[in-house]
């Protein structure tokens, strides 16, 4: 369907920016984050006009050493209230826990006890039971959640379909598309955003994106989801996450045109903290083993692989990926 | 209007790829390019089903110094020669000439004497006129032509569908849709192709798109374009071009189904010659600056002055271009 002319002018009051730098960015450098560096995101979000900060993962300590990530890969309440004290602002404070790797019933606290608001549960299609009941579990306890279904770029639509049938059904807030391997193109995106929309609506759930920039798409993909009714939108600053990263926050606040969101902030952090840590040789963004996974359809792990072992030869890549070497 | 997803599938014939990397990435460099870069690109796109070659502009000699740039700034026949032989392949070449800056009737000699097929008028607006007389010239000499009508984004409609009445009666094959300042989003860019298409298709033209970098929409435009009715394709390898850049060729021939696109070649030559330019320190691509630029619809020249000063006040920058500091 075209976008209405208006569409690129006007403010629709239901979007809302969820910045996943913290968490999406600390699968780059195993949640190394400084708390200065938290702490200015965070005031940075403030300024911008960012609706939700995404703290990081709320990880089980018993599967993942403690000594080996970053706080961001943990989350603790505590260790955000460090940083964000009582967060007396209008920026909801988010955290995810992945299905399976979350020891929810224990590590997430009553709301009341907590400076999050918002729980987002990622999932495989084969896991949705467990989202399920991690959902319920945490809108017991007083929070907003979300769903992010991981990973539909090789799932059929009538199972796609089906999965979101029953997790719309549950308390949820918003159920997000999430093109894991960066292999969407905005067509795409726009029939998948409609089929999203035609179900979520029916149960009063919003639609969120969240995008890679494996073929340099992340925020076209982003803002191809806004004119097809999707609310929540997920970025990060610098484009920073897993392999080809993100849609960058600085792309989409400029083209958003409701006046609470600051450019200009978003400008300013990525000078002072987002090319720093480039600088200190932490890698991400797109580049061609990302755009050869991401045309394949396939998992990025063989090209974050590339990646950490400083390889530059993208052809030899292209062709073992193919298997035709 | 919905794309069909056939499309995303099927081969459209009509369908042209132009690479420009000597041209407009010939901005970049002063068009200092080895003759055995030429020679790998021609043969690079020979192989990879490239349509169309630009070999550069055809510059007038009188108002350029060719002490001050390389051989493309000029592209002789005798100088294209040397590179492509008589050129007994598929792959056409084009050369660019720009209304004021080429002696034309001096330096675009008859078509049976040069190895080039098509000639590419640029124009502005204002210098449609002239567009026109370059057109019936190269024509005459037996060329094909298109036109470039540049900097659009600061025009009105209404200008730009009298323009494209005029230049749709000359004998051009294609009309361009030019996003000089990288201000487009994809669904501005379908709203011009739709306009651009209703007008050429009424005369039995082809539309045409370049693209630019600047909010790292270039490819997305690009293929947006394509499912409004767009055939000729500019792009670069590694979006080599001016400021942030053009469609990377890496990502468009991935796009294009059309079996005799062959996107290894394309993937072999960015990292056998593209890596190496920006290795070497010649920078141009996707940065905040042109960020700023595009999201202002403002020319690149001072995003290319930033680049060029090597100046990292990103913040300052944009605070300048909107007269804030």
């Amino acid at each position: 369907m075209k976008k209405e002319i208006s569409k690129l002018l006007e403010v629709r009051e239901s979007v809302r920016v969820v910045d996943a730098t913290l968490r999406d960015g600390g699968l780059v450098n195993d949640f190394y984050f400084t708390d200065e560096f938290a702490k200015a995101l965070y005031l940075t979000n403030v300024k911008a006009g960012v609706d939700y900060m995404e703290m990081g993962y709320r990880a089980d300590k018993e599967q993942f050493d403690e000594n080996s990530f970053g706080p961001w890969k943990f989350s603790s309440d505590e260790y955000i209230r460090k940083i964000v004290g009582d967060n007396n602002t209008d920026l909801k404070l988010a955290i995810m826990a992945d299905v399976g790797r979350c020891n929810y019933k224990e590590d997430i606290h009553p709301k009341a006890e907590s400076p999050v608001d918002l729980i987002r549960v990622a999932t495989y299609l084969h896991q949705l039971p467990g989202a399920v009941q991690m959902i319920e579990d945490a809108y017991k306890k007083g929070y907003e959640t979300t769903c992010n279904i991981m990973a539909i770029s090789t799932a059929s639509m009538e199972d796609i379909k089906s999965a979101l049938d029953i997790v719309c059904q549950t308390p949820i807030s918003c159920i997000y598309i999430v093109d894991s391997y960066g292999s969407l193109y905005p067509e795409q995106t726009e029939r998948i955003a409609d089929m999203y929309y035609e179900i979520a609506s029916k149960y009063g759930k919003k639609v969120g994106m969240h995008a890679h920039d494996n073929q340099k798409l992340a925020f076209a993909n982003t803002i191809e989801a806004v004119g097809d009714n999707v609310d929540f939108l997920d970025a990060t600053y610098c484009s920073m996450g897993r392999g080809a990263g993100n849609c960058a926050m600085e792309l989409l606040l400029g083209f958003l045109k409701n006046p609470k969101y600051k450019e200009r902030y978003a400008i300013k952090f990525v000078e002072d903290y987002m090319l720093p840590l480039k600088e200190q040789g932490v890698v991400w963004g797109y580049d061609m083993q990302y755009l050869t996974t991401g045309l394949l359809n396939q998992h990025p792990r063989t090209a974050i692989q590339f990646t950490k072992e400083g390889r530059k030869d993208y052809f030899a890549f292209y062709q073992e990926m193919l298997n035709l070497d």
